[in-house]
């Protein structure tokens, strides 16, 4: 029997502090616990929330928003609770996204509209909100994503994802608004396809 | 030169009566006109509007009812302007069609959600809503799709189909509520997915 015995009772019962401790997290946990509470811990650094994560910054919650002011300029900040999110030239190959920030509710949020080439000549439509804020914060907001066409509309309605979470693991699992060219096609008027956005806050 | 000048002039002056005329049709058109009226021809018999092209029934707008009253016996109705289509096992493999029909308005609906597999191993769902009725009829109504799950809601709305047009077409563009495996798993129960239909009249 070569189980180490020794190591498994350690394993079981020391108590391990989070490894972001420095960073304020006071949690103690079991080994076996440890990474799972990593995951999800708040006190983790924030990574930049542009999609397509070519930005390799990571910082505090706090410093999310000069950074996105900073180091991505060309990103447009519109004000309201009901915006029209327009992404130009849909059209145009490969993978690409689109970003905005909505600002309202004392809080900005980042839109993103990235399209994929999943399958085999098939590109799909990936079409989501995430808040500049904790996971918990994201709880208190809901957004809706309209495509309005010719008696036509598509509609997406969900809790907005903290950038804590990111949006790519909901893009992975289709739980956001996803569409594929021909929808795109209906409600794009000459390449410009415009996404109604509206934030609203839960009760 | 090989052109046939004399019957190029017929193709241009002469005009045909439409190919549905015994039915009704009083339409006389150029040559070049004839295939496209036809197709669109108010008096080109109906086919069955079950979906998986199986019957292949044809008849007049009137007979529609009694035919799937009679042959497609299994097909549930559902009375009200707002009724809950209940696909069950939805996670069965391979291309399957779901059909209920909706009686409101004094008029029947018939409610189709389509499993399909477009691209390699990627399934899609495509859900449609058509009246047994002329395309006329079919421009005063409208009909929502609605999926409604954990804080999500994922809608579809538009002008329902005439039987007349069938829902291929707009399956093949997309033309209709679209969603992936994920999707659908986000929004069932089990293996069982809940489509909210409503239909309204047009102002
Ligand atoms: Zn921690
Ligand atoms: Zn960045
Ligand atoms: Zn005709
Ligand atoms: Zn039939």
């Amino acid at each position: 029997n070569i189980r180490n015995l020794a190591m498994e009772k350690v394993a079981t019962t020391v108590l391990f502090p989070c490894k972001y401790s420095s960073g304020g997290c006071t949690m103690t946990l079991l080994h076996t616990d440890k990474t799972d509470h990593e995951d999800v811990c708040e006190y983790r650094p924030y990574c930049c929330p542009c999609p397509g994560a070519s930005c390799k910054w990571q910082g505090s919650l706090d410093a999310v928003m000069m950074h996105l002011l900073s180091q991505h300029k060309s990103i447009t900040t519109l004000q309201g609770e009901d915006i029209v999110f327009l992404a130009t030239d849909i059209n145009l190959p490969g993978a690409v996204d689109w970003v905005m920030m909505q600002s309202c509710f004392g809080q900005s949020f980042m839109l993103v509209l990235e399209k994929q080439e999943k399958y085999d000549g098939h590109q799909q439509f990936y079409a989501i909100v995430q808040l500049i804020g904790t996971r918990k914060a994201a709880e208190n907001f809901a957004y809706r994503l309209e495509l309005n066409g010719l008696k036509r509309r598509l509609t997406w309605e969900a809790t907005p994802r903290s950038i804590h979470d990111g949006v790519q693991s909901a893009i992975q699992n289709s739980d956001c608004l996803v569409f594929d060219t021909n929808i795109a096609r209906l409600f794009a008027d000459n390449g410009n396809l415009g996404i109604n956005v509206t934030i609203s806050m839960c009760h």
